[in-house]
């Protein structure tokens, strides 16, 4: 399918040359003496801890980065292409409540665990990510180790590691390794994704830098995402948030590309207003539809791969019509916009605090919906179905044409949640709402779920791996 | 802003191909003498009832209507233009059920005056159509008497005339001429609607072409709506649907023109499919938002205005997730696709059976959303804000910023229903979902309504017509 394209060679044009100028002139500021050090080393203007970009210098280090890459999961019919007319989806990531029902709590690891569970069972998804909610239970300090050992348990496919800190991110690195073969075998074709957020406006902070300087030199997937909510993080002008979250994301990429030239990257938007009159966050609104159309015209300008911001995005604080429609409004703009990775495509509400599980297979059923929305159909002679017509002629009915018989089972998209049932039916069941409904759906998943297959002399040197470094960390945990 | 168009020119000629095939070889049927001496006239084959059009001749006829046009409001203010790049909403029509809150019942008339007020309180709104609800407490020989006199009196908008029978039609086009000053100045500009459905497959009955014909010769703005569930009155193919969708309404149109030359004309379109577990229609699905995509381009190729299937339509029996965001894919198609005539974008519930009042006005905001999102954004110097940025330079904020300020209460869409209360906000004031605040909104602006001035001479000109035509028709009523 084509993609939606508002925004002319010229408006695209203007965008590139602010971000030249406010890359030059304002600058970005790096809080990690390394980055800086290859930033000067590659000629660029360091002034304390903020880089001042010459003209072109960041477009021709993304030039660096690979258009379209893939990523291994240890289901090889689990692999993701990255980029192109790819699209790849993960479920909602770091809240730290969670909803059930009408039960809104902290998320715990059993929480945590049901949703890659679910992530697994849910074919419209491709990746857990890193944390579908935050697991409040687990000590800090030893979190990553558990989560990505939860991922490599409970699925076959490609998962995200701790973008902050050098350690996190080398103790999620070595788990690679551990499942795929070593070092080497995970720079030939990379297997996690780093997500790296940017302390917007204009700032990297140490942190996340370790990790994308980590991810970077063991070739993984690093994706670069500033976080922009208009008028706190950015300005109250969409046009203006797409240059800084141009310039933002480029020099994210330019630093991994320094790091080791060919590294894998995505270039990351994430970008939505705010309500003026309360400072809060809002989501599904027509600034950020408008954002993510921009943003993936400017990334195919620079033929790079490019993250959505959502998603099944909502300020709602249940599964109702605003988190419908929220939820509809993002994710269909991210499938209108060409977008290659979405993240935070299930389960997403409250505006990112709380991850649902009635929302997370209500949204599964979008992405299913805009899936089948998304894929071409065939307009030749045989989809005319002329001799149905003849069949049927004037004011008959289709019903049991030949033509309808022959495919009435898969012909049209059905729904997984949603309802048909008239009102004596829908009355009989209960009344029950799609909210209702997708809290049986869930239930009902969970109860088929498989773990995939693990080969247990690599299981058992994961779990030791955790269980020492948990140790290093002071935390005392079994994962057996 | 420009339209989303997937169909490749082969695709769509592959669709005129068709729809030419369909016309000549299988036909299309007109329940009434008249219609069938028209196109004998015109030198068309006809076959009984059947009418067999030569090729090219649905063209040239519908190359005679307008490819835009405008049409006279009572406040000149309300004047719409009809093609082009304009767009007009009308909400829900036809529903016999309406839904309050919890209450489910028949539609009365009380409840289509509380809707025609919301109508006019709503400028994202612009006509109240016909028939918002059913008001089956009316004697139904003289509703459409009561209906239009509503329209009129409590909006100050074009309206839409009784689609079926010869002398409902008659009424409505005698009241438009009371209204606006004789036949002669209706005619010089169109000032009420008359929707024409299909009887499909490739079928017109005789009560739908009399009101076509009567519109038609009065030159009022005649729109042929084929309303096609696949599987049902089309094939199950979104390519065959169109085909036929193409060939009905340009059928349609084509009459209206053999009457009188110039009459200014919507292609029609409604296309959905059918679940077909169980028969009963669905809305909001891939397949109809493809449909909607299609239907724009082959309307454009036609250069004729065109109205879509919807508007805010959904399945779901209630205000719910499904119904949010099925009402949301629906409206966004019809944006998208560049529809002129949205029929059907407020209040539809429960497949077309019922009109609510809570999705009336969560609708409204819906439309208000995609109005501001297909509004194009100037990317220019002064819209990248470049002094912000040097204000508030590397990790800062931007509340505070002068360019911020000089524009938070405008520079952002906001919502009518939708809450970004954080969750303690949200529980004090009552843990109140999006249907919930809805149904404060209406009440909100049925208090604020005001009726718009009428002349006191038309009025009561009006209210003789009314009440000596129900006489006419045997019932009694009062409309003072």
């Amino acid at each position: 399918m084509p993609r939606f394209e508002p925004l002319s060679q010229e408006a695209l044009a203007t965008v590139e040359r602010g971000s030249e100028r406010l890359a030059s002139e304002v600058g970005v500021q790096f809080d990690h003496p390394h980055a800086l050090e290859l930033f000067r080393e590659a000629g660029q203007t360091v002034a304390g801890d903020v880089v001042h970009f010459d003209p072109g210098f960041l477009r021709s280090q993304a030039a660096l980065a690979p258009s379209q890459f893939r990523m291994r999961a240890r289901n090889a019919a689990r692999d993701l292409v990255i980029g192109g007319d790819h699209m790849i989806f993960a479920p909602a990531q770091g809240p730290p409540f969670v909803r059930v029902g009408d039960t809104r709590r902290d998320g715990t690891m059993a929480d945590l665990e049901q949703l890659v569970m679910l992530t697994q069972m849910t074919d419209a998804l491709d990746t857990p990510g890193r944390n579908i909610l935050e697991p409040n239970d687990v000590p800090l300090d030893s979190r990553h180790l558990i989560r990505a050992l939860t991922a490599i348990r409970l699925t076959d496919r490609v998962w995200s590691g701790e973008p902050s800190s050098e350690a996190a991110a080398q103790d999620c690195i070595r788990m690679a390794e551990i499942l795929h073969g070593g070092r080497e075998a995970i720079e030939r074709e990379p297997v996690i994704f780093g997500n790296i957020n940017v302390n917007s406006p204009l700032r990297f902070d140490v942190r996340m830098l370790e990790g994308l300087l980590a991810y970077a030199d063991a070739g993984q997937t690093v994706i670069v995402t500033p976080f922009l909510l208009m008028g706190a993080m950015a300005p109250v002008s969409v046009p203006a948030t797409l240059v800084q979250q141009t310039t933002e994301s480029l020099a994210g990429v330019a630093l991994a590309q320094l790091v080791r030239p060919g590294t894998p990257c995505v270039l990351g938007s994430f970008l939505s207003s705010t309500d003026m009159k309360t400072g809060s966050p809002a989501f599904g609104g027509p600034e950020s539809a408008l954002g993510l159309y921009a943003s993936g015209q400017i990334a195919r300008r620079l033929d790079l791969p490019w993250r959505s911001g959502g998603g099944t995005l909502t300020t709602s604080q249940t599964v109702d019509y605003q988190a419908g429609y929220e939820a509809f409004n993002t994710l269909s703009a991210a499938f209108l916009a060409g977008a290659n990775v979405c993240w935070q495509s299930a389960g997403w509400l409250e505006g990112g605090l709380v991850t649902s599980f009635e929302k997370f297979v209500a949204d599964c059923e979008l992405l299913d919906l805009l899936q089948a929305q998304f894929t071409p159909v065939e307009f030749d002679e045989a989809s005319l179905a002329f001799d149905a017509h003849v069949e049927v002629g004037q004011g008959g009915h289709f019903f049991g044409a030949a033509h309808t018989l022959e495919r009435f089972r898969e012909c049209f998209w059905r729904p997984t949640v949603a309802s048909t049932d008239n009102i004596d039916r829908w009355t009989r069941r209960g009344e029950l709402d799609h909210a209702a409904r997708a809290s049986t759906r869930w239930k009902e998943l969970l109860e088929a779920y498989e773990r995939p297959p693990l080969d247990p002399a690599i299981e058992e040197e994961l779990v030791e791996f955790v269980e020492t470094r948990a140790a290093e960390v002071g935390d005392v945990i079994s994962v057996r």
